[in-house]
C-alpha cells in the first residue's frame, strides 16, 4: 500500500505553486507557474531515482527501469496544469499518485519486468489554448504538432512561443514512445461515487465531446439613440443560443450535458449594442449517435434563431473526441485491484475528457477514479479526502504492478 | 459663417490621435491618447489667443475675453474622449466646432459682451469608468469628487490615479465656475434627421437613462461531469435577462430602448459552467414615469427568473439621469439661428446622454444636432458630411453670438 500522508503532503506542496484566490489553484498551462510546478515534479522524480525525458510539446516522462530491457513501459500519470479557477486535485492527483507509486516501490524494493513511466501531459485543461488534452492528442496523432504550436490564447500568444518561453520544449519527437499500457488516476469531478458511497470508480467508458466556437455578428451602435427597430444586437443571439443548448441537453436526458462557459462580447461597452459575441458551446454524452444528433440539432436551429433577430451565426468545431471505451484487460486489472484491496467500487462513465482517452486509441488503457466532495470540480473549492486519495493510489499501484509484472 | 474646411481639417487632425482598427477612434478617457488629444486642443486654443484653465477632474476651459468684465461667460463644447470602437465626430465635433467659432470670430474681429469659453469635459463616454458624463456630473454637483476619483476601470485602475498619470489634473476646484449659458453641438447618433432630410436638430428634450449593473451568481463546476440537475448556470441568468430587457423595451414602444452592452463572464473557461456573470443593462426613454416603470418591471421580474433556474440576482444602479428639458430661451436661440441661416431644421429629442444634460440643471442650456449617416454611432464607421458639420457649427456660432451679445 502507498503512503497516504506522503502523497497528501506532495499534493499540498504542489498546490502552493500558482495559488488561486479562493483556496484552489491558477496554474494554467505554459505560464510561469506551470514551469515552476514542472521543476518541482522533476526534482521529486530525480530524488526517486528516475530519469526524465521531455518531448517537443513539453510532455514530461519520468522513467523507472524494469528488469527486462526489451519490455515496453507501463505509463501512469495525468496533468499538472489547472483551470484559471481550478482545484488542487484535478490532474495533479494522477501525476503525484504515479510518483507515490514509484516512491512506494522504492521503499519496498519492488522490481518490475516492465519499466514504469510517470507522465505529465501538457495543456490538458484547454482553457488557455483550446482544445483540451492538446499534447496527448498530438502524441496520439489526433492533431498536428505545427497546428498545436499555432494555437493562440486570448492575448494572441502562440502555444509554441509560450512553451519555449517557459523553457519546457524538449527535443524528443512527440509520439515516438511505445507503451505496454497506460493507467490514469483522476478525481471523478462528478457526484456519483460520493452519492453511492464507493471508494473507487472503475472507468469503463467516457463521454464524447464537441466544443463549438460560435460567432454571432450584429452591428455595433448606440444603446441610447438607436431605435429598437434598427438594432442588430449580437447579445440576443447569445441569449437565444444559451437557451437552445440547454433545451437540447435536457431533451437528450439522461446522460447528456450542454452549456456555454466561454463568452467574449465586443466591444463590451455599457453604451454600445454588442456588434459581435464569440462563445464556445460544450456538449457531451457517452453515446456517439446522440452526441452527433445534439450537434446536428444545434447547427440546424441556431442560424434561423439568429436570422430572426437579424444577426448572423457562424460556428467552428474547436475541440472534439468521440466516446471512448477503455481496454477490457486494463479495466479488469483496476477492478481486481480494488477487489483485492477491499475497497468498495463501481463501474462508471467519465464525464470529463482525459489524456487517457486519446492514448486509449493506441495502447491498452484504463482509468481509476476517486470521489470528490459534492461532485464539484473546475472550482477552487474542489475537495477530496486523504482516504479517497490513498484508496485511488493504492488501486493504481496494484493495477500497475499486475500489468508491469513484478 | 464658419470655415467648413478648417473645421473639417481639425476634425481629421484630431482623428489621427488614438486611431481605431476600422477607420474610427479608440481614444478612451485618461489614456495616453486622451492626453495627446488634449495637448493638441490646448495648442490650438493658445494659437487662437485663448487662456486655458483646468479643474481638478481634468475639465479644460479655454477662454476668449468679452468686453464687459462683469459678464458671465457663454460656454460651448463637448468631449474629446471616445468609445473603444468609436467614431471621429461623437463629442469631437462639439469641442472643435466651439474652437472654430472662436477662430471665425477672430478672423472677423467680432467682439462679444460676454466672454466665451470652449470646454472639453473629461470622461463623457463612461466606458472605461462608469458612469458616462462623469466630470460634468461632478461639476453639476451630481457626484462627489472623491467618489469619481475612486471609480475603477476593468483593470482595477483608479480614475484619480489615471488622471494624475496622464498629467491633466488641474488645480481649479470643480464646479466653481458660473455660466451665463451653455450650448453643445453634437451629432444626432440616431437616424431621424437624415431620414427627415433636415440639416439641424433643435434639441428640446433628452432621454433619461438608467444603467443597472447586475450580478448573477451560480456555481462554477465542470461542464462535462456535472449532471444537468446539479447545475447553477449563471450564463442562463444572463440569457433570460437579455430577453427580459428586450421584452420590456418593446412593450414600452414607441420611444423606449433597452439592451445589455457590457458582459463579463467568470471564470470564462470553455469547460467551466459560469459561476458569475456581471453585466450592465442600459434602459432609456424621455418620459420619467415610463423610465421608472421599466426599471420597476425589471427589478420585479429578474430575481424570480433567476430563482427559477437556481441562480441569484443582484443589481446596482451605476449611472442615471432623468429626462432633461432644455432652456426655452436657449432652444429658441438655436431655432432662430437655423431659421436665419436658412438651414432646414426640426425639434428633436436626444437619444444619448450629453454633458449639456447635467449643466442644464444649473444654467440655461441647449443643444444643436447635425445628422449622421444611417444613424450610426458608437461604431468606428460613424460618418457625417462636411456640409452637416458646417451647418451645425454655423448655427452654434449664431446662437452663441446672440446669447453672448455682440
Ligand atoms: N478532466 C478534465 O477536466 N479535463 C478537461 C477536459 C474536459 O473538459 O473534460
Ligand atoms: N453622446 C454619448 O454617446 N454619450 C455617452 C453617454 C450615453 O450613453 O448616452
Amino acid at each position: 500500500r502507498i503512503d497516504g500522508d506522503r502523497l497528501w503532503d506532495s499534493l499540498m506542496d504542489m498546490a502552493r505553486i500558482g495559488p488561486g484566490v479562493a483556496g484552489g489553484n491558477n496554474r494554467q498551462t505554459l505560464t510561469d507557474e506551470d514551469s515552476e510546478g514542472r521543476h518541482l515534479f522533476a526534482a521529486w522524480c530525480k530524488d526517486a531515482g528516475m530519469t526524465m525525458g521531455v518531448d517537443e510539446i513539453g510532455n514530461m516522462f519520468a522513467r523507472r527501469e524494469g528488469t527486462d530491457p526489451d519490455a515496453l513501459p507501463v505509463y501512469v500519470g495525468s496533468h499538472l496544469d489547472t483551470q484559471p479557477t481550478g482545484g488542487k486535485y484535478d490532474g495533479v492527483l494522477g501525476v503525484l499518485g504515479g510518483l507515490e507509486l514509484i516512491r512506494t516501490m522504492n521503499d519496498l524494493d519492488i522490481k518490475t519486468k516492465h519499466p514504469i513511466v510517470v507522465v505529465n501531459w501538457t495543456n490538458e485543461e484547454g482553457t488557455r489554448f483550446a482544445p483540451a488534452m492538446l499534447a496527448s492528442g498530438v502524441f496520439a496523432g489526433k492533431h498536428d504538432l505545427d497546428w498545436a504550436n499555432d494555437r493562440v490564447d486570448a492575448q494572441g500568444k502562440r502555444f509554441g512561443d509560450e512553451l519555449e518561453r517557459i523553457g519546457w520544449k524538449g527535443d524528443e519527437p512527440v509520439g515516438d514512445r511505445k507503451m505496454h499500457a497506460l493507467f490514469e488516476l483522476h478525481i471523478e469531478q462528478g457526484p456519483i461515487l460520493e452519492a453511492e458511497g464507493k471508494d473507487i470508480g472503475v472507468v469503463t467508458h467516457g463521454q464524447g465531446l464537441r466544443w463549438i466556437e460560435c460567432t454571432v455578428t450584429g452591428k455595433e451602435s448606440h444603446t441610447g439613440s438607436t431605435p429598437m427597430s434598427m438594432r442588430k444586437n449580437a447579445g440576443r443571439g447569445l441569449a437565444l443560443i444559451t437557451e437552445l443548448v440547454h433545451e437540447i441537453a435536457m431533451k437528450n436526458q439522461p446522460n447528456a450535458v450542454g452549456a456555454i462557459g466561454h463568452i467574449d462580447v465586443y466591444p463590451n461597452s455599457r453604451n454600445i449594442i454588442p456588434g459581435k459575441v464569440v462563445f464556445t458551446i460544450d456538449m457531451r454524452t457517452h453515446l456517439l449517435d446522440k452526441l452527433n444528433g445534439m450537434v446536428d440539432e444545434l447547427m440546424a436551429r441556431a442560424p434561423a434563431l439568429c436570422a430572426d433577430i437579424e444577426v448572423e451565426f457562424s460556428a467552428e468545431i474547436v475541440g472534439q473526441f468521440d466516446p471512448p471505451a477503455f481496454d477490457e484487460g486494463c479495466v479488469a486489472a483496476v477492478r481486481q485491484a480494488a477487489e483485492r484491496l477491499g475497497y468498495s467500487h463501481m463501474d462508471i462513465v467519465s464525464g470529463a475528457g482525459h489524456d487517457a482517452c486519446w492514448i486509449n486509441d493506441l495502447y491498452p488503457t484504463a482509468m481509476v477514479m476517486c470521489p470528490c466532495v459534492d461532485g464539484l470540480s473546475h472550482n477552487e473549492a474542489e475537495e477530496i479526502t486523504k482516504d479517497w486519495a490513498k484508496a485511488g493510489a493504492d488501486v493504481l499501484l496494484h493495477a500497475v504492478l499486475e500489468t508491469a509484472e513484478v
